[in-house]
């Protein structure tokens, strides 16, 4: 195209993902031409960085200056008119897991700003705040792109969205969604050796830092539950919240009330005899136990939880932390499209959030 | 978006894909209102619809009247005059494999009419059509897409721009890239078991119809060379065709002659000690051998042919006729981005070619 465009980025979280993304933005910005890509407004939960006349604010160094920056981020309303009134279309990207910022995402899409995010409290909590996110930006026209909530930056959401979209009949959606779980389960019942004790792996996954800092935050399975409702949800099944369908949680009952996750996993062993027994009970199948989430759509189920494969199975030779996830479609047919790899991390998150800009700015 | 838009399709090419992609845009276009698709043109080698006026086609029951339609296609340039001329955005899907009509993509994108294919010519073969191609696009804004050309539905190609686009930098490519070499060594050295000969598998594949009529086409390799090609210059090697590379053939150098694929497939049985010793070579190893093709980015070397894998890999434990393409990026570390299933078939490549076209009226 002849003329050079403006498109505007705004940015709430400077964590993990956040970083990696800046570093990503500031390549694309420098690289792309058309449109020119820049940055208008960065803001921690403490920390704000904005130009009321909606010039550039140089993307290089941004978070060590944010870090030094003596202004607090502008109430939500004001943001919003702020981002509503900018000469250039505008894209927000939230980079926090907030529930609060999820809850305003339908204000801005009904002003017209577009919104990316790997952040999955929007998309997984009521069905309510999902209706209003998706209706406001119908109405308004505004984008909402969210690849990277489910398996990081692996195209899942894409994926799902081109099957439907192009008419493919989705029959079931399998796989492990979680990096902690499969590398617990990789180690713990591996398809070739005997692998460890439960309560061993769970604490080496900790120190390696493969786990939350309290571990029972990835052995509630809640995570888990959340990206199968955003995928539940696109298939076209209305769940109404991540825990309206059943979710195996691997914490002891005895062990919920612990004070932390160190007494936690102190305790743990005491405990190794039922999962030893699980995964035992495969070994004698030829089998090996995994923790995957499955959604059938014709029978509307949605569950998470332990589940046996033969060791040939994708699922089963799965490694370190990888994603697996399997869609099985009518034109599929009994092989399903696989995508599979890292789901976890702040540089391949943050490459998910990268290309639905990419997908945005277009 | 309140105001509808219109966007215009023009098809060449009614056979098993463009009949899929016929369905698949009918379907489209009766549920997408904004923007309005619509069929201007389109055509076979013989025959083609079209009205002056840019009128719409009936998609439903077209490619009967196109049948009994007697009027012949106008040649190239009044075609492009014609699209360039519309009212409204272009798009030209291309569903043939013709050399000709990919030879004169660079003209259509220079007018401004998009192109969408499964046609793997345009990309594979001169690095100078390439050139002009892709030339021809970014000076227009024009858009070219064509994600069918390797493994059919599967998302290669947008995944592939995608771990480029946001910066990753891709080492290596492998796989499994033939549907027709994917089921011929799934069968002929399967994980467990022991398969059948060769020439009794290769047979069986023409049989069930996973072979091209004469199976030397694929046997020879320059199918998944072409894929390779594609791959390769995408990920910035400059590879100048299919055949600069290594490819091995399994065609027999005694029955390259052969007048004919059944004379082929009857004296094949006499050169199956080869593929039995290779096979063996593999087992003693604990391995089996698969036909792959790889890209090595930094030592910029493209090849094709047989390799051995443990049982344990993924590119050994494929299923049926499924492809499967590995991406190695610094961005995935050692476990590579993994995307498996099935890559020909008239439904799945029809399928890539809709969601071009999702992309291309957003």
């Amino acid at each position: 195209m002849a003329t050079t465009k403006r498109f505007l980025v705004a940015i709430i979280g400077v964590g993990g993902v956040g970083k990696c993304f800046l570093q990503q933005l500031h390549a694309l910005a420098t690289r792309r031409s058309s449109p020119k890509l820049d940055l208008v407004y960065i803001s921690t939960s403490k920390k704000s960085i904005y130009n009321k006349d909606y010039s550039p604010i140089e993307i290089e160094g941004v978070a060590e200056v944010l870090a030094r920056s003596s202004q607090a981020p502008p109430p939500t309303d004001e943001l919003v008119d702020y981002l509503a009134a900018a000469p250039a279309p505008v894209v927000l990207v939230d980079n926090t897991s907030s529930q609060d910022i999820a809850d305003s995402y339908p204000l801005f899409l009904s002003r017209g700003v577009n919104i990316i995010t790997p952040n999955k409290k929007a998309f997984s909590g009521s069905y309510a705040l999902w209706d209003a996110i998706f209706s406001a930006a119908e109405t308004s026209g505004a984008k909402v792109f969210h690849e990277s909530s489910v398996g990081a930056g692996l195209p899942v959401i894409s994926t799902l969205k081109d099957l439907i979209e192009t008419g493919d009949k989705v029959n079931r959606i399998e796989g492990v969604f979680s990096g902690t779980m499969s590398f617990l389960f990789n180690s713990f019942a591996p398809t070739e050796g005997s692998g460890g004790k439960w309560s061993d792996e769970v604490r080496r996954a900790k120190e390696l830092g493969y786990t939350e800092p309290d571990p029972r935050d990835d052995l509630n399975g809640l995570d888990v539950a959340r990206k199968l409702t955003i995928l539940a949800r696109l298939a076209g099944l209305p769940v109404a919240s991540p825990t309206s369908f059943p979710v195996q949680s691997l914490i002891p009952k005895e062990l919920e009330s612990c004070a932390s996750g160190e007494e936690f996993l102190d305790k743990l062993p005491q405990f190794d005899k039922q999962m030893e027994q699980t995964k035992n009970e495969a070994e004698a199948e030829g089998k090996v136990v995994r923790f995957v989430g499955s959604i059938d759509i014709p029978s509307k189920t949605v569950k998470v939880g332990l589940e046996k494969f033969d060791r040939g199975h994708p699922i089963a030779s799965l490694k370190g932390s990888d994603n697996i996830i399997s869609f099985y479609t009518d034109r599929y047919g009994s092989n399903p499209l696989i995508v599979q790899g890292a789901g976890a991390g702040g540089e391949v998150t943050a490459m998910g959030v990268t290309s639905d800009l990419l997908k945005t700015i277009v």
